[in-house]
């Protein structure tokens, strides 16, 4: 069908096109199907939304990414993409050969799938699992469609932890030692989704945290460590829009996890990295048997990327450290580079810094390292050379000035705080973007309180918001406090 | 946050609002999420997409299923629907309970659900299946958001076919002879989705089908039958909107088609249906194995409602009947109830009116009604009744006139008669939107045929539609003739 394409100022991320529901009927298509488009200067698919009003009849109606498409052109109805066929094997429970994810990868990469398709693959990964050998293709293609790091040296290193647990920001620490070490560590981390602060806000606090691949070069080449967002290289560009559809139906499926870690890993070019897998209530993997699996699958895809993958599994039943919200989290790290801080932080950062520098084969001891003050130092180097300020204190560091407190309403025993509401909790607040917002945890799981004892400070830079993260407070339970005979035996 | 809501001139099917990127930041939410936005008139939800330009920073583009929302706002993130949990479960292959299914069916009929939300219940309902109590709650959860017809005499009689089937127009037969024969039968009938003519299409050809719920129960007082399309009643809203997720995916889960089609006739106060379930290569159930569970199902979900369902099993490895289109399908009809037309589509209609009228307990022979001519006066009765014109002729029924033949590229044997293919062909060559476009059947599987014999006659109103339709049978093989010697066993 002969139409004229004008364009329609929405940014969608599909490349969508919107027809009257006329012309849609007379061509033969529906809402979500594809149109072949010729038009002066190429042929490109577009996805169909129809409207009864937007445009008018013989008008093609193009969004953004379809803007060089103008003037007259000829429409026909086009076949779905062959990933769609694979998508639906994958949802009843097929294993998919590599070639057929990656038509699957690739049309993700080129936003050809439009939501219904994107979260039915997403779906189907989370109702019938990947295999090993799915895992391990998936990651190849996902590699195949990003930006690479190469390294003239080996080993080198990396972490990653699998996320889910609050104010877990063993990252810079790690990386201040294991650089001091003298093991390279090119360490991307990405930016909060759900969480009250990714690795990469809570870093922006001290330094920048956007590069280019040649900057991060740079950067490793003249400290041995960087600390940067992700999400500025397209190391895997796909991970970021499969987030999309994982998102709104709060899943994460495991061989996605895998795949996603691993992409982003063997397109750093790195060589040995250390996986953080924090199991318990309210992480994200809840037993230490689902932990372990994961472990076992990280390890062996790993291997058969070329990658040494050694696994910390670690309790995640509760947040690590004290605070929870970029600045709050920045504190806890800088005093315990400082030599002060929480226990909890300091000892898993040490651990995980261990195991790395264990894996390259370096012998040197991370708690030495941190304790001598080798870490801080090349801390602050690492933040200079990422445009911070290397002499920053903590003090310097000032929450949000709005406070109040979360107290318990009964006597009893702490027996649980909540990972994803105390995260929810620091939203609430205000965080990410209110950088001085997010809660303070002044109890630990296992503490004998009494009614009206602190459990959670609260910080926030604007009233409202204080106001807000109270109101989720008090109807969501973030700490779980049952009276002491109660605290085993719970009656359902 | 306090914003301006203005309206933005998009007809999205869910409550969708824009926020500039800056403001969503600020807030704290990604695209899909959901906001409460308070107004002067009260509260409402809607689900976010993210701008960078159409709209500015203070501002709350409000799609049109919000345009009652204007002025000044304010905007806090809102909670998750509680259905999304549910739909969760089902991907994990749990079993719901009937208020958990009665969440994501009301969250769908009121478009309370993203695509990506709605994609996800399709995807675990196809990947995890549903039991049988799990069908009997769907159903019931449909029904009850949904119109319903009530009678005050029984038996009601009803038939459905779950389709998939290129031109099985056996319903206007069916309906003629089960009226004629004193049983009332409120047909409802689907509009083509992805097949050349849904049965309303294809009766529309002879008089209206679009009536209120009022003007139906009066054309069945009058004629004891009516051939209506269901589209123009909400007897099953949330069937509707769930196809939105099912096409693109080419997915039609078995437990859905159960609680699509028992809900519909629930609904229309039927209480004897027979059901034929068409098995074969490329029909939409494939084995027969397969469509015996169905029809077990179907049985014991129909009992638990309080309905007698009969199924029949039928072969669908190829089209019932020769034409395939609107106007080709209705000259099959015609021809049938004038006592001619063709073999396959007459005994199968007689079968299935002979069933419905067993199981009603009344006593009369479907092959009588149709021979002495009772059925086609029955048939143009409720054409009168709707509007059409009762001395209609099949030589009235004129097929589109740009003609062309596919024909055999080689001496051998008829081996298969693709559905879908066939069905897209006719869509290709204009079918349903022009209704006098499609395919006739020139052959039959089994036939021996020579290089060069016709076995399809498209027909188009277009010439430009033609060349699609053809260029489409050229790359496709929408009738398969293999060499004798190979019809029998095919090498991979």
């Amino acid at each position: 069908m002969r139409l004229t394409a004008e364009p329609i100022d929405i940014g969608t991320r599909t490349p969508t096109v919107l027809l009257n529901s006329a012309d849609a009927s007379e061509i033969g298509v529906h809402p979500l199907d594809r149109v072949r488009i010729q038009f002066d200067g190429g042929t490109t698919t577009g996805i169909v939304e129809v409207t009864d009003e937007l445009v008018s009849r013989g008008v093609l109606g193009v969004t953004r990414p379809l803007g060089h498409v103008t003037g007259p052109v000829d429409v026909v109805v086009a076949d779905k993409p062959e990933s769609v066929v694979h998508l639906r094997e994958k949802l009843v429970g097929e294993e998919l050969e590599i070639e057929e994810l990656r038509t699957i990868v690739e049309d993700i990469e080129r936003d050809r799938l439009n939501d219904v398709e994107l979260s039915a693959f997403v779906s189907g990964v989370f109702a019938n699992g990947l295999s090993r050998e799915e895992m391990q293709s998936l990651t190849s293609c996902m590699v195949d469609v990003g930006e690479t790091l190469e390294w003239e040296q080996a080993p080198i290193g990396d972490k990653h932890s699998i996320g889910g647990v609050a104010g877990n920001r063993v990252t810079p620490i790690v990386v201040a030692i294991v650089a001091a070490a003298g093991v390279p560590i090119p360490k991307t981390s990405s930016r909060a989704v759900t969480s009250a602060a990714g690795t990469a806000d809570t870093l922006e606090v001290f330094c920048d945290v956007e590069f280019t691949l040649e900057e991060i070069r740079e950067i490793v080449d003249r400290t041995n460590g960087c600390m940067v967002w992700g999400g500025s290289v397209d190391l895997s560009p796909v991970d970021d829009k499969i987030i999309r559809a994982e998102t709104p139906l709060s899943i994460d499926p495991k061989g996605q996890i895998v795949a996603s870690v691993l992409s982003k890993k063997k397109s750093a070019g790195s060589t040995h990295v250390v996986i953080d897998i924090p199991y318990g209530e309210g992480a994200k993997v809840e037993t230490l048997s689902e932990a372990r699996e994961i472990a076992r699958d990280f390890n062996r895809v790993g291997q058969g990327l070329g990658m040494e993958i050694d696994c910390a599994i670690t309790r995640g039943e509760q947040p690590v450290g004290r605070g929870v919200g970029p600045v709050l989290e920045a504190r806890d790290v800088l005093a315990v580079l400082e030599g002060d801080g929480p226990d909890d932080l300091r000892i898993k950062s040490e651990r995980l810094a261990q195991m790395l520098l264990d894996a390259t084969g370096v012998e040197a001891s991370a708690r030495e390292i941190l304790a001598d003050g080798r870490a801080v130092e090349k801390f602050r180097e690492i933040v200079d050379t990422q445009r911070g300020d290397p002499d920053v204190s903590v003090d310097d560091l000032v929450p949000g000035q709005h406070v109040a407190a979360y107290t318990a309403d009964r006597d009893g025993m702490v027996t649980h705080v909540d990972n994803r509401r105390v995260n929810e909790l620091a939203r609430r607040a205000g965080a990410p973007k209110d950088i001085r917002a997010g809660v303070c945890l002044d109890c630990r799981v296992g503490e004998r309180i009494q009614k009206g004892t602190e459990l959670l400070t609260i910080h926030a830079q604007k009233e409202s918001k204080l106001e807000q993260a109270l109101s989720f407070a008090g109807a969501n339970t973030p700490v779980r406090v049952l009276p002491e005979d109660e605290a085993l035996v719970e009656q359902l």
